[in-house]
């Protein structure tokens, strides 16, 4: 067999990746890593969180550099080098090296495009004053420190996953932030109540967000950057992050004439080869099968983008024993200061979109067992195919354990699981680290008794006009603390013998603080023949206001 | 419908939630709960942190009474009532109250058995001493707390699961602590070099170990208790706890005529009837369905005593929308001060028993990015079947992230998935959460490339007498610091360049600190047509001392 020259555009996450397993699975090949930039495998994942000071030595995320994966893996990397062309036909890339502008063509048996995704920058006026960033690397990420001085005000526009870690990383290093997001939540993945937690939480921290806005216009006032909003509102600035999103950088392959798919995202089959068998890529840079219903998705994480490179150096070496990439689920996961919040598999955007009959559910219970001490509440929403009970999604929010059920769920959507298999995962218990009845089972049974027809929830309070009784079974005391306009309370303990206090001919619409007690009192009633629902998630997922616990 | 008359034996975890979900099920039902103690549904899991001050307030651990049970769920629970017998013929049961001695027969149409299980207590000289405690209720809990002084020195007999927290909660309170242990390991579920990182633990908080060892005679001495060892060694104690399991409450299931198992639990089918089709069967008194294999399994734990309470009123109530009881799996969990560890679905000791070829591997990564503060180390070991790759068991150890883990694996074996399905799991990730390729990746990866033939891994240092040559491919200055006797030291980054110091002729052994260079020289070794093997692990799993990280 002869040498085979491995060329890889791109030394982050999925280009190193692939390279390093390449080299595992043959000390033969010839491995060439083109970077446009100065850094090769950084962890790109940690830059905001060095910003903020969290962490503190800029080595711990430059671990490997151009020499120690020589020495390491055998690899010829050619940082500050850009890929001009691809000659497809010869089998040869043209590259040019920045600093030199020296240009020279590669050959290639196999090509790995791995070039990432840059971050979208807008065609805003004034956008190229130099106080208007973006992070992608570690330059960038330098840039950003050098300018952020303690006492500055900073605007982040966009609150998708960056810009919520640099709200909060910006604040920590003791800027006065605002964040300004085209839609009327922070991340638009996430369901709308559980982003208002995410919400709640940075404006308890100070941070001031403004929802359905965007920049239309920055001016470069004396001192200070302006940036005027749809609005008419002036943010007044002397640091602007743009983090509205990534574009694939796909230029390369599209010069080239591989298929591209309908975002601009690399088009590849399930072993990450694109419409040419001798050229993969794999990364931000690819749109994949989602996992779950077969469509596709393009997942600009780290997770995915490393197993990619994975599975390409595995097909060109291991033959038949190469297994396919299955897909991308897209779980992604958030930290803003004490909360978190996160998502896996389709959410409803997604849902509806592709047509899907679906049926949801909030649940909320404390994170592990209720009577050991610093259990915190825990919101988790479950989606399902109606009918067949099939999991598709699943999203939750809290301060503790949110990345816990996310990783159990993604890992019972990809195994195909149903509502009723939720009911009887049996999960580690001991006080510090669960309950008996996790609040995944809870979601299981939930959704189970909602597939039986036992239980009917709603997830909103009835309109005003709803010609509904509106129950509140909270207890009396707190009630009266926290009263719930037009609701008649009766406590749940005391619904058996106060039925006569409902119109049987009048539904219900049942609440709680969780949605426990509210669902108890549904069965009650429904088995009294009441037509009556239980508000999932109760008070603490479906009123902003502060409420009291029950 | 006439009403049915329910008839619950024990109102703990397994007797509640059959009773709460029966009554959401029938607000008909005539429901009476016999509980032998004065507590009914309380938090058994929380008894030792009571002890240890963990969790302050007494009352959290017992939130129902006789009363609310009555409020909430029209239940009338009868306590400090004991069952006497089971007339099947006549569908009663004798109940004795013990405050009075007065008997009654109870009706049933359905009655559920769920009386638990108690402390092993062996038949040792002197067992009846006042000082030696057991702990399975809440008068036991206060019985221990009202005895246990700070400065006291405390026996733990048994290093189970609760052995190992009473041991820690005792020292909390204060208490000088030793722990007997009949095998020459702590949690004889859990593989010996994890079950080390909990015996260190216990050591590090100057609480003495003697494994291999019994109890054979308590002496009442005059101001103490000695326990004699088999050894000949004698703890002086002011307070003993038995812990050394626990056997199934089924002598009444017994002389009713009920099928048992093999170790006295009641047998039960799908629904948890037992042999007799109006007696059900739930919790710690019952073996099920052992989930992965088929097998029979008694999971003495909160977690199945609840489901499995549900899942026989789902089979009383909802016809054909009742659904069988899975199995159960085994998942437990065990903090020890700062370590934690435990396991779900096979272990070793199981897959030998029951004769499945199987493979497994340990791999130890960080709890969540490297680069992020706080990381931990967390050893995973995972088995599976030869051949098919089907995952079968899990188990893992560390400070962080085990619980997480554990419940991941726990889904992914309840579905059946393979050891490449492990490779992709898509879990959460953002620094402070995990890291782009998760341990629970990174096992997937090793045992696909084992696998695969990719790698061979060896458990164990090989014996002395083994020719072999032992390869440290770790750094030469920590090599230098904590060298290995009789191993050739060439840093995995120079190992390329030093291959004519390696004789090809004679297998090589591998090693570094985890196990990852050592895999990575391995596969670089074989390429050159060395045999060589990769110590799964490394010195960390590997070597009690203290080694340095690489």
């Amino acid at each position: 067999m002869k040498t085979q020259k491995l060329l890889v555009i791109g030394g982050v996450a999925a280009g190193a990746s692939f390279a390093a397993r390449a080299r595992r699975l043959s000390e033969q090949a010839q491995i060439t890593v083109i970077e446009r930039g100065p850094d090769v495998s950084f962890a790109n994942c940690g830059l905001p969180y060095y910003i903020g000071g969290e962490i503190p030595e800029r080595k711990s995320l430059a671990v490997q550099t151009a020499a120690s994966l020589k020495a390491m893996l055998n690899l010829d990397v050619r940082t500050r080098t850009e890929a001009i062309a691809i000659d497809r036909t010869a089998k040869r890339v043209l590259v040019r090296v920045l600093d030199s502008e020296k240009e020279e063509w590669l050959d290639y048996d196999r090509l790995m495009l791995s070039p990432g995704a840059a971050p979208v920058v807008p065609e805003t006026p004034g956008i190229d004053d130099p106080r208007i960033f973006t992070l992608r690397d570690l330059g960038d990420m330098d840039r950003i420190a050098a300018a952020a001085q303690p006492g500055m005000r900073a605007v982040v526009v966009g609150a998708g996953f960056i810009g919520l870690e640099m709200a909060e990383q910006l604040h920590r290093r003791g800027l006065t932030v605002e964040v300004v997001q085209i839609g009327q939540q922070v991340l638009s993945l996430l369901d709308a109540k559980l982003a208002g937690m995410l919400e709640d939480e940075l404006k308890n921290n100070h941070i001031d967000l403004h929802l359905g806005e965007q920049v239309v216009r920055f001016e470069s006032a004396e001192k200070e950057l302006l940036c005027h909003l749809t609005s008419g509102a002036v943010l007044p600035a002397d640091l602007v992050i743009m983090s509205i999103g990534v574009r694939p950088e796909s230029r390369l392959a599209k010069d080239a004439g591989l298929t591209l798919g309908e975002r601009g995202h690399i088009a590849v089959n399930d072993f990450m080869q694109t419409s040419d068998p001798d050229i993969y890529a794999a990364g931000d840079v690819v749109e994949t099968r989602e996992r779950t219903m077969g469509g596709q998705i393009a997942v600009p994480l780290g997770g995915p983008a490393n197993r990619q490179g994975r599975v390409a150096a595995d097909h060109i070496f291991l033959a038949e024993k190469a297994r396919p990439y299955p897909g991308s689920l897209g779980t992604a996961i958030v930290r803003v200061f004490e909360m978190t919040a996160g998502t896996t598999g389709f959410n409803e955007s997604g849902l509806k979109k592709s047509g899907i009959d679906y049926d949801t559910v909030t649940v909320r219970d404390f994170h592990h067992a209720s009577y050991y001490p610093g259990a915190k509440p825990l919101n988790l929403k479950i989606f399902w195919e109606k009918g067949s009970g099939r999991l598709l999604g699943a999203q939750a929010a809290g301060q503790e354990g949110v990345d816990k059920r996310l990783d159990v769920l993604a890992t019972a959507i990809t195994a195909k699981m149903h509502i009723d298999d939720l009911c009887h995962l049996e999960l580690a218990y001991a006080p510090p680290f669960g309950s008996a009845k996790d609040v995944i089972n809870i979601a299981g049974f939930t959704a189970t008794n909602m597939h039986d027809e036992l239980l009917e929830v709603t997830s909103d309070f009835p309109d005003a006009s709803a010609d509904v009784q509106l129950l509140d079974v909270r207890p009396n005391a707190i009630s009266n603390m926290t009263p719930v306009p037009g609701a008649i309370n009766i406590p749940y303990a005391a619904l058996r013998s106060n039925l006569d206090k409902l119109d049987p001919k009048k539904p219900v619409v049942a609440f709680c603080f969780v949605g426990k007690n509210s669902y108890f009192a549904s069965r009650l009633l429904a088995q009294h023949g009441f037509k009556v629902k239980s508000l999932a998630g109760g008070l603490s997922v479906n009123n902003r206001q502060k409420s009291i616990s029950c």
